[in-house]
């Protein structure tokens, strides 16, 4: 028996429309480069509009795309910053039709050329910023069409198509082309550490459903009368969807750009009025040390309506949670991936937790539970379920209406990701370890491939370099895998020292270690290194470690 | 271009895992009748469990239901009050593939028997309390095949099924069937005032979007930390949907069955420690008269928890709302109908606003701006927008994924409802007449049948009725259209005066009026009665008012 509701899809349009009906005032406001220093540093500028002037723009790129022959399915690629005009993209080619590829700036430009043409993106907005990078870019991207230069700089570039030009002639009204609720809306490739960079498409559908479980309250609970500034960046797994979240609920959006230090950061929080924030663990240990510096200086940032700052990427230390408290803001865990849009949990505590008991501190350190419509399972080696007892470690597997069911033409990506479970159950393979507690919050141990696999038995390496980040000499701690004749493998602990410190000895770095962790799980030996190898997203590349360390003898 | 993402219907079974696996210990109340005193009233006692409890009964139903040999899209029908086995039914018949038929325990008996049979429910889950309805029900219900008695009084009645030993037998695991998310999951039928009830169906994918958006924060802003009682009967639209939203949150929810008195809700809230309560504005009276009155014996009620009271089903006076606010309680405005499952809009203000300001009262008093996912519009007799100016009157149409496409084997009463505009979109028309104001406040002025029109132009009854009963003499006040030689329809004023009141003349009255509404508006004549006509639901029964006056001569 069929239901009697309407057909009703679930598309990026209602959102503007939505926007531009309920919310024409509310500001977007960008700190943009608006020239550079004497040390050729840019000097920041303000960009205020109303999503009212947003939401015309954005039907005047589309109406621009159009008319440059863009249809429906065609990839538009975005290579930009957070800033108005991204939003603008984030809108205006979708509306279309067209599947908006937000191209990671940080990638190689081998990976950026290939997945560019993976893509086969017809136009690139690029902000000019980057323009530096066409004349080597183009000529291995054959599929591109046109070139538009976006921003965030006001000025164009001579003899480059610009992007307010080319949009000012169009008209602010759109007629929107029928579009299917599972219609490609969106694109973004992993910044996998091995292989190629793999495509992951979001749907119209995925993009709203993101956004409503977004926005509740025990998510990130974003409404009217909210201020968010999204310092993730908008070319990495879509700001986390907070664009259309944002747009969605009527808060006002706040980007920063190319500014991501502390002071920029802090100053533009304050002054914007924010109550909400999202990035990176590395984007808050710098914020936290500009305002305890500036609360030293007797010169405090006025933060006392920001609520709430979202963390995800990767997890961030108890440590960075606690030391956040005692400024009086709270840190707060999100965790996804690219192939899940990426929202899948968030560490809201439960009603009887207090956010700053020992037990609060234990839960806000985990990932989480799922929000609605998220389902997770961690499962061993014979893919049955893992105990709930928050020590037992499994492979985390994640579905739900926002997970992703392969990669765009990669059926041997697509396969390798994709679990069949005996109940008959598909589950998208998150390549994470976790734990799981009696109360469910999800914590993630390690990689799947950092795991170190002794004697049968697997050690999380992340949680060991917690552990040593906390010792007073260690500045940075990775600790990989490394072959071992009698364990196949066992512990190494790869070490930067802080400035000034000395070395302190394997026998005092596991004393330190003992009585937080089971002692076969203590390093076998440490190496000390001038610096770790990172990704371009700022997580350890411990497959550059493992390769440099492979002939590490270890003791039998 | 299709997405990667991977295909996850959206059905109830994800709300009822989520529930049992995050919040098994939180709690469900229900106080029910526990016997009955001397005068034959009924004695209140708690029943408290928890979701764990209900998820494993629900499922234990579930299996019942599967035995007794009901089939995927089976209808299986409720005959019940507020209380947790009510909510048991709420998960156990859809997750099998089977529609639960809530029936409105207020319907004349043979609109009872008129909406089982249309329903062709087979299976009947019908309160102690209303056994004695069985025997003259029964004979005109021949497809029903099975009586289960259920509650919510403990004791079951000999001889015949009682719930709790039929379903005592079965495991507490189910296997779900596979679900599509388009399936029939529930099914109201309104109570119409003019002929028989229309069925609405709801399907699974309705529920939970339905369920998302109520929690959002500027929606009912439901979370984990709630408590929520819905005073709104789960015989009527699924208690706005919050049984759903309140387990996909993970609120604890309270039921009050039989007791919706004053001082029974009152105890309740105190003792339960609610946040949220929702009704329609008659139980609010009975709520601020009590807490004014304990207020006034200096033995308050503590509901220093309680944030929000929802108000929807008809229009809470401004009067009402500022009477709330007095007593430090906040009444917020929902509007919706058994055709919107029922969320459409919501009066939560824009940041801008306060809540106890002129303007925030204004607005607080409107029906609001809609939840994501619903569109609404305003057009007039030629089916063209009407202006948002908070002034011109059109009628409503709404269109979204929990909106009526039209009624169950009705294709006369689909066809009437089903509006098709010149732009290619279907709308369901409510049948209400509204202004929407310059930022999107929607505000309902009338049915569009009990609308007065007097020489072409609209005269809203609902507003003249709202000031009328503002008068210190007037306790009820009903306007309706009557007959006039040369406007063809001018209002007239039904009143009841309260005790010990004189009536006050024409001339009084409509001084009384003058400075609020143009003077074309005030009423022609006014006639007292004794008592208004109301339907089952307490709303003016107008067309039995119409009927009663339809050959009163106003002077032309």
């Amino acid at each position: 028996m069929l239901s009697t509701m309407m057909h009703f899809p679930l598309t990026i349009p209602h959102i503007l429309e939505r926007v531009q009906r309920y919310f024409p005032d509310r500001e977007v406001v960008s700190l943009i480069p608006a020239g550079v220093n004497e040390a050729g540093q840019p000097i920041p500028g303000k960009h205020r509009y109303t999503y009212g002037q947003m939401a015309a723009r954005a039907k005047q790129l589309a109406n621009a795309l159009t008319a440059a022959g863009v249809q429906k399915g065609d990839r538009v690629a975005t290579f930009a910053v957070n800033h108005f005009r991204h939003l603008e993209a984030y809108f205006g080619i979708p509306i279309t039709g067209a599947v908006l590829h937000t191209v990671n700036v940080r990638l190689h430009p081998e990976q950026i050329a290939y997945i560019i043409n993976h893509a086969q993106d017809k136009i690139l907005l690029i902000d000019n910023v980057f323009a530096r990078m066409l004349p080597a870019l183009l000529p291995h991207c054959p599929s591109i069409e046109k070139v538009v230069i976006m921003g965030p700089t006001p000025q164009a570039i001579p003899g480059m198509l610009d992007y307010d030009q080319w949009i000012s002639a169009q008209p602010t009204t759109f007629d929107y082309p029928a579009l299917d609720e599972n219609d490609a809306a969106g694109m973004c490739y992993t910044s996998g550490t091995t292989g190629h960079p793999k495509g992951v498409v979001y749907s119209h559908r995925s993009t709203l459903l993101h956004s409503l479980a977004s926005a509740l309250p025990d998510a990130l609970n974003l409404k009217m009368a909210d201020t968010i500034l999204p310092v993730v960046p908008m070319f990495h797994v879509n700001a986390w969807g907070l664009p259309y979240t944002a747009a969605m609920v009527g808060a006002k959006q706040v980007f920063a750009s190319v500014f991501s230090d502390g002071a920029s950061l802090a100053k533009l929080l304050a002054e914007e009025k924010c109550t909400r924030t999202a990035g990176v663990p590395t984007i808050w240990m710098g914020l936290l040390q500009e305002i305890q510096r500036a609360n030293a200086a007797g010169t405090p940032y006025d933060l006392s309506l920001l609520e709430m700052l979202v963390v995800g990427g990767s997890a961030a230390p108890e440590g960075l949670i606690r030391a956040f408290d005692q400024v009086g803001l709270h840190l707060f865990h999100a965790w996804g991936m690219t192939e899940t849009h990426p929202l899948g949990t968030c560490a809201t505590l439960p009603p009887e937790m207090e956010l700053e008991s020992e037990e609060g501190y234990h839960h806000r350190a985990k990932q989480g539970i799922p929000v609605p419509l998220v389902e997770i399972r961690s499962v061993d080696g014979d893919l049955n379920d893992v105990p709930h007892d928050g020590k037992s470690m499994g492979a985390l597997l994640v579905r739900g209406p926002w997970v992703t069911g392969g990669y765009h033409n990669n059926p041997e990506g697509s396969r390798a990701t994709q679990v069949k479970l005996s109940d008959g159950t598909t589950w998208f393979d998150t390549g994470d370890i976790v734990t799981i507690d009696e109360k469910g919050y999800m914590s993630i141990q390690d990689r799947a491939k950092d795991l170190i696999k002794s004697g049968g038995e697997w050690i999380s390496s992340v949680d060991l370099e917690n552990a040593l980040m906390g010792h007073p000499a260690i500045a940075e701690a990775a600790v990989i895998a490394a072959p071992h004749p009698k364990w196949e493998e066992r512990p190494l602990g790869v070490l930067v020292l802080k400035a000034g410190q000395e070395q302190p000895s394997k026998e005092d770095l596991n004393a330190f270690l003992e009585g937080k962790f089971a002692k076969w799980w203590l390093p076998d030996a440490y190496v000390y290194v001038e610096q770790i190898p990172r990704t371009t997203v700022g997580k350890f590349l411990k497959r550059a470690l493992r390769d440099q360390f492979k002939d590490f003898k270890l003791e039998g």
